[in-house]
């Protein structure tokens, strides 16, 4: 018998094959490694991921609209030539890290900050909901430095005091991982730091971009969701015929 | 780490205590060890086990009106005798058969039937989505006899031929345990035939009864929901203030 | 042809029946010519006027909750023999004076006003969309005093300055006149003010009253509109059969 | 005060005037008078013809649609080059026959009829909820012939036995005028049918080709719905500010 509760595993095949059919930034210019595709070649691929799988789509948005793009508008040369082939390909997957605990409608109240020592910044806090977070190389995190502002920091697996425990027991999306994002003392360089936003613009404008890929996505649920009713009306007979030849169904499922 | 799946085995003490509280046939009278009392009663149980969980209430309205109803208001002395003390009591789970695979919405339309042997009968067929059905000591079960005439039998665990396989991996009521009966050539003795009624209006009978306890049971579910997000709206603080400081909130709770 | 807009003019016999009827003030005692009956008994006159007409409902809601209420909860001793009786036998109308064209929702806006002049106080100002104002003998209005605080006064037809517009080309509820009141340096003698309250609970608790009925006769509308429905889907036939065998009609009108 | 009752009226310089602006079948070719115009251009005049008004629309619909529509595409040549040009141009309004009191959803169960007379037909019945006929100059009207089928025929204004009164107080679209046809036994020349199409595909292809114009029609109403409440609820003071800095309404409000 199957066990549920492991299933928020996603498959590292299956973040290679993401990045094989490019659906990882396709809009990003093809010298990151990017498709250098128009926002509709984007929006068609959304919707045939969640035409499959809500939580596929959900892996890709996270990878394309909330790590990729606040690191090719916001970051350095050197930040983009580092990250965005790797996350294109799907060698890397990435997060995002906004929401906290008690912050979720309202980021401007995070907690989560960091403090200069020497070339380096010290990161604490945590951050929660975070799909990918169980399974991702880099995570993209906002958070305030001592002046009260918010700046978006690259944090990378193996950092001395990050950790990313994995949410159990979702209901929904469970072919996307979640997780927490947990930083205690962790060191990061400053040149993690990205360099070309500060303020809440810097999220939110992630946030956007991401949610053309959601409205897109919803969309290819919806085929599927009306396809397999459909099918199923087509498909059940009750009553000595098929259920769609009753006008309760038919109005259903009219178009 | 909890596995979900495992979930559905309905603790053998919670039938127990169930029966202890009278929440079992309360309308039954006394001398069958039903509570005697009325509909309001009744009602009201219901209300307040579903305002803790769904999935009890639904185990005690199958009990209730699904077994031991048709007993008592189809059965012959003998079996009321037999079986509603035990089933108010809790200390006998029961199960209610009528819905096969094809057959959900047109129960008219169902297979299982059963052929005179001597002085027993010989059922065959299979029904699905039974609640309690994995646990249950009985099961009433509708099948046709040889010229098509509906039935309802009382099948005891135990008989040769008869199983219950387990419903895995329900999204819903989990509390409650859902599984299949399955027939295959069960000798029944013709005493465990329900004598006071043949057709539908049978098991039609005992879903009326059903759906006036799950009516109550909607509302203490809706009870708890109402409370939680009043409670929750009250506690959750974005904004730097409760949100059932908000307009758009206030709307969704006013009574 | 008949003309529309003349609509508006509520015929004074049919006042006088609702009177003869028992509608007016079911529920203020019988020694100031009330029904001196329940509040149940209330709303089934409300249920039953409104299942015919919402406009001749919401003449009764006026005269009852909006008007005899006022005079009976707030009035003294010589306001309640002198006007009670006489709007309980639908021999006067009565008119409730609150909203103003710019303090509808926040009726602690108003500007109509009264300053003392001896004996008298001379009131200012306007109110509109009145029901039963155009026909209206007496005006129970809400007004600010010179302290700003809001009393209920009596306003009699024939007082000089005092006039009632009749609002024309209503859309709904044509069987009730609506209307506007101006006070022109109206001369009101001060005995005609309510000394039972001051403040906006004073008018408040009238609307509440009101709402009561009006809840009642939604419900009477309901059952008019159900019924009409329900006996045009069996009349009319359409595809050789009556419109209610189609399982579309069902659904609408399933109880 | 103005007698709505006489509302009805549709003034000839309105019809005129859309004429002159070419909502009136813009889509039929230049040589009949049309405008050779797309469907997109036809959808945007409709759009904004009901930003404006839905009655105004609805005559143009009816015009275009309706009227030139088929005679445009099941006229023979002599019948397109007498009447496109003349209902292009706004000089004579046309009106649409289908509809009878009791064969509505049902057009296949009309009783309107004609027969073969030496070389004309003799046409008897009547047609319901017709919009512009009381001040349309030709009628398309469906009709049986002697063996069931069902062709166009054009009516002229004036041939004996053919009225159209006007519906009365009707509430909406009231800028439109609504009538009745009434044929008793009307000689109308054969070369009057529309030798183009037979059957019930000829007005229900009309309908097709209104429909589309009147989604685009509910479009502009619904721009101008929006436009007019955000408008009232930035101006419309409550509680000392503008109701549109309230959450709710700024919920009903939000794009």
């Amino acid at each position: 018998m199957e066990d549920y509760s492991q299933r928020a595993a996603f498959p590292e095949q299956i973040v290679k094959q993401l990045g094989d059919l490019g659906c990882f930034g396709p809009t990003i210019p093809n010298n990151y490694g990017g498709g250098g595709l128009d926002y509709i070649s984007y929006g068609l691929m959304m919707q045939e991921l969640e035409r499959g799988d809500s939580g596929v789509r959900s892996t890709a948005s996270v990878q394309g609209s909330l790590v990729m793009y606040p690191i090719y508008a916001y970051g350095s040369e050197e930040q983009k030539q580092k990250y965005l082939p790797k996350l294109a390909s799907g060698e890397w997957l990435g997060c995002f890290g906004l929401t906290e605990p008690d912050h979720g409608s309202d980021p401007a109240g995070m907690l989560t900050n960091f403090k200069a020592d020497g070339d380096d910044v010290i990161l604490n806090g945590s951050k929660m909901w975070i799909s990918n977070a169980p399974f991702a190389q880099i995570a993209v995190v906002w958070a305030k430095d001592e002046s009260g502002e918010v700046y978006g920091l690259i944090v990378e697996r193996g950092m001395e005091g990050f950790s990313t425990p994995l949410t159990h027991n979702k209901w929904s999306l469970r072919a996307s991982a979640t997780g927490e994002l947990v930083f205690d003392n962790v060191r990061i360089p400053k040149e993690n730091i990205l360099p070309g936003v500060k303020g809440l613009k810097g999220p939110l404008g992630c946030l956007s971009k991401a949610r053309y890929g959601i409205a897109w996505g919803v969309i290819g649920a919806a085929m599927d969701c009306y396809n397999t009713a459909l099918r199923y009306a087509k498909e059940r007979i009750q009553f000595g015929k098929p259920i769609a030849s009753f006008q309760l169904q038919q109005k259903n499922l009219q178009k």
